[in-house]
């Protein structure tokens, strides 16, 4: 693993520990930190190293000695940064647990269970290089609305992107969206009234269930396979459920980290013809491919298949934008949606720095650098997880998730929530399961993990 | 008007009718143009002034001569800027009309019905100070997803702003989203169910309309005084349609201008208890007004009514970025809905451009520029309007329209298609009248009038 750097002295280590305790509310103001014995033991270090770490807390101001009776949080414990959200240790597992609990953590907490890469990762330097050219532009980049389809230079080298990957679609089929969240929020209202059923994967990502409730879908879901879903069960669904639509993943599937095989492919197209099925293809992870994968959209011709993306996984999530490709015809009609919802598709000023950004000389060896840093860490962390008995379901050929099957049956959730008691923000199975069938998997990020984070793992599953 | 330093040329404006009507395809590659005689009479220049109009364009390779024949428009004439999208002269004048006419509109095009200011009228040295201090920001700014509610430091500056208008709401109850309209989107979903009837003022903005259609709300309209929504009508709305949400303007009403009057806001409230309604209270205009009026949210402390604005107006709508107010319980629900649906709020990179700006020390000086800016193009414009016959509905305390009456009954839509084919967008009253009872009416962008567009409109009204 690539975090020796980054491990802390053992004093450290038991003063993050608190540090993430108040952060995550797990210890309040005025409460009485763990006994000096009981602490040395929970963390396995010497209790003259949890002195060392309370006395430097104190002297920081985060705690306070009490002769005679111990250490206690401060009254007002200074925030690390302003903020007026804390993670929730009460909320139910569903699938805005990770969502919720990761986006709105603290720099204080570790999170394993997100779906994005440490900011460091990213490619800063270019996007700085972006912004101070933006400052350069002229006035009507910087203030106006912007057209209704997004910057035609993005929309531009997004197709010859497409071209070069066997997809023919001119700049006119493309819709800049907000993110690709929101692409898949207005494809969903364009393609279903209310109590329309939708097949997805189990498991999928968990924000496409919370997507299609608020859509007032019926949800139906295929068992994924490590080639694809599965394809007998798919054509079943039809017979009995008679899915409007299917949402899936293109490239690398969240959480499976899995990659649709040809063979299948083909059939998942075959039988949505049989079917007059419209398929809606997510390729947020394609970034992360080594070797390109078969693409729905592409072998369809963009007939029934529609694809949508984003940049929030390899440039920057801060920067947000999103895009549809899609029929001429299913173009124009989104446009008018996306008028009506959001006045214009997203901010031109993101589209902006995004083709600035893609364009920029370092771009395709930042891609090459995140692909072989990621190979390089999933291959680091299998060792330590497999010591802890957690087993990987399938071997990604790329991207940032393992998806594991944990040690004799634990729950996942229950799992997940001592963790975030200790700071550590984990991603149980069941919240991409429609089923509930995948209490005892879990996905890690591998980009995030480090050896607290193992640390805090191992005892949350002793 | 301030429009003299900006008056073309005779052959100038020759010229430029000739640009934006082949730029609406008006006059598509290959036409004909019409004879020399003909179109001196129709600018009212001499023939001589057409003449040397034609041979200036034939030099830029717009159109070409054929000796005996005439001139006609070049093969495939190079756009001014690279765009796929050109305004559609066959499309129904619905409330898409103005939306989709104006965002799309080329630089060549004029636009007196869109609902901005021109570029150069915007914060654009305090944008760029923004800019240049955001490529120094912290790694994370520039490529992390950010907090569910958005930028910590934007919504502490929006509370301080509600506190001095005596709204009283913390930081935690302000949520912030990509647009005005998608904060709107956002309670449409959070608030109805399909069927829901919800009351709107006639006139308003047209796309309160397309937004309601979306969400297949039954929409219900009351007509608007210059002291609000007739109160009669409204109290009689209840028992007749039983709306669940009234959605509606504060400070200055789009289209007519006008303004709530205390009275007629404290009648709303006492209407909308005793029938359990939700108001929605669009603040975008604020920034406009020359001193505050009645907020239906501060009057009912945020009880029912839901404050929802953006900066698109003042600062910039390339920088896309709008807020919610609302009940704490509320607010925690439309996190959810908008994790669902955007994966979280508006762009992180945005939310710190806008806060930035709004803190640049001449902010508050441009904003009182505009004021007068607008408070004298407003005066300006009256004369020729009235000479045209065009006679304002209102006189508007503040912000840049001016909602009219045409002369003799005229039809606004004939009006608008008719000034379409000159390059002109403007906004006939029936997309903001769900009863379709403003065929004679218009709304003008006062900032957006010059002498073409008075030109134009007087050609189009004859």
């Amino acid at each position: 693993m690539e975090t020796k750097e980054a491990m802390p002295t053992r004093t450290e280590a038991v003063m993050a520990a608190i540090r993430r305790r108040v952060a995550s509310r797990s210890l309040t103001p005025g409460e009485k930190l763990p006994s000096i014995r009981r602490f040395a033991r929970d963390m396995q270090v010497s209790p003259s190293t949890v002195v060392e770490a309370y006395d430097r807390l104190a002297a920081e101001g985060l705690i306070r000695s009490r002769p005679g009776s111990g250490f206690y949080v401060a009254g007002s414990p200074a925030p690390v940064a302003p903020r007026d959200v804390e993670p929730r240790l009460d909320r139910a597992i569903d699938p805005f647990w990770v969502s919720r609990q990761s986006l709105d953590a603290g720099p204080e907490m570790l999170k394993p269970g997100c779906g994005w890469l440490p900011a460091d990762w990213m490619p800063n330097a270019a996007i700085r290089r972006a912004i101070r050219a933006l400052a350069r532009a002229d006035d009507a980049v910087l203030t106006d609305y912007g057209a209704t389809r997004g910057s035609p230079t993005l929309r531009r080298l997004l197709a010859r992107q497409f071209a070069a990957e066997g997809l023919d679609a001119g700049p006119e089929q493309i819709l800049l969206t907000p993110s690709g969240t929101r692409a898949v929020d207005l494809l969903c209202r364009f393609l279903l009234n209310p109590g329309d059923t939708v097949l997805v994967d189990d498991p999928c990502y968990f924000n496409f269930q919370a997507l299609l409730r608020a859509h007032r879908a019926k949800i139906v879901s295929v068992p994924y396979t490590p080639a694809g879903p599965d394809i007998a069960l798919f054509n079943e669904a039809f017979a009995t459920h008679r899915p409007r639509l299917y949402i899936t993943n293109a490239a690398l599937h969240n959480p499976t980290g899995a990659t649709l095989s040809p063979s299948t492919a083909h059939r998942v197209l075959t039988a949505a013809a049989a079917h007059d099925l419209t398929i809606v293809e997510d390729e947020i992870f394609a970034d992360f491919e080594p070797e390109p994968s078969p693409r729905l959209a592409a072998l369809d011709g963009l007939s029934r298949v529609i694809r949508i993306g984003s940049f929030s996984k390899a440039l920057s999530a801060s920067i947000r934008c999103g895009y549809i490709v899609a029929r001429p015809d299913w173009i124009e009609s989104l446009i008018d949606l996306q008028v009506a919802t959001n006045f214009g598709g997203p901010s031109p000023v993101a589209a902006e720095l995004v083709a600035a950004t893609l364009t920029d000389g370092s771009y395709r060896k930042h891609l090459a650098g995140l692909r072989n840093r990621l190979a390089k860490r999933r291959r680091e962390i299998l060792d330590p997880l497999e010591g802890l008995g957690v087993v990987p379901w399938t071997l990604p050929r790329g991207g940032f998730y393992l998806w594991c099957r944990l040690p004799d049956g634990r729950d996942a959730a229950e799992v997940a929530k001592a963790a975030l008691r200790e700071g550590v923000v984990l991603a149980p199975g069941n919240v991409f399961s429609v089923t509930q069938s995948a209490g005892d998997l879990m996905r890690f990020n591998v980009a995030q993990m480090n050896a607290q984070v193992l640390r805090v793992l191992a005892q949350a599953l002793r």
